[in-house]
């Protein structure tokens, strides 16, 4: 079971969205998606998302919300801590994982996405609260969506 | 990393507190809890702790809400989704891992308690606002607890 963060900066209406097209045999290559990763041995979802943030994108994040958690099942079950952020100090550094851009709000979804990050990117833009989000995928085909314990059309 | 669900069921000022006095190698043996455990390939945070909750008491719960995560700190990492419930239905069943008795809320700290669910109990019991909280143990003595980021006073 893998345990991770995803966290959107956002900043005059833009995300910072990473464009996954660096490391090799990557299970998100091509896509779009923020930044995050996995959880070490001792580290909360915070301490994740404070380190992650700063490994990938060079800030110190001042200010951030947890806005749902995420579980995705596939051939593995994965259960992700998602944020926003809207405060952070330092300078804007490379990251090894793929190119990061600013890329406007109402502009995310012409982005190549997975299927179901388009359904939490509309919960963040609506500025739902908290939420619960489960995806079941068979490869990438988004097969089902439990919102709050409720299903979703697809 | 061990990822887990513990839940408070409420009804009329008392909670479902599980004594943990059956089960051998119980690493929470003689102490009091509310009711849940491990999630399973597949699950979401939802479905274990109705699958738990279920299965420990008897009740599918109706109506229930995550009040916060809790990451534990020992010798091994684990991340707990707390919930609290208010409506369920079906008759209440006995619990093979230990007892199972409605304790009045004002008694509960006067029971055996790890040091660190007095915190979280508390918020509780003032209904705060959803919270993430770090706990970090040494053997069964709480040496550091970390509330929304902010470190507090022990």
């Amino acid at each position: 079971m893998k345990i991770t963060t995803l966290c959107y900066l956002e900043k005059n209406g833009a995300y910072l969205m990473l464009h996954r097209n660096k490391k090799e045999h990557d299970e998100n290559a091509g896509l779009w998606l923020g930044v995050g990763g996995k959880l070490e041995e001792g580290e909360s979802p915070e301490d994740c998302l404070l380190r992650e943030v700063r490994e990938e994108t060079g800030f110190s994040l001042t200010s951030y919300r947890l806005r749902g958690v995420v579980t995705f099942v596939s051939t593995w079950t994965e259960h992700m801590f998602l944020y926003t952020a809207d405060a952070w100090t330092g300078e804007q550094a490379e990251c090894s994982e793929g190119d990061l851009v600013w890329v406007d709000c109402r502009r995310v979804p012409a982005l190549e996405l997975w299927e179901g990050d388009r359904i939490f990117l509309r919960l963040l833009g609506e500025n739902a609260p908290f939420f619960t989000l489960k995806l079941e995928y068979d490869g990438s085909a988004l097969r089902r969506a439990v919102l709050d314990g409720r299903e979703l059309e697809l």
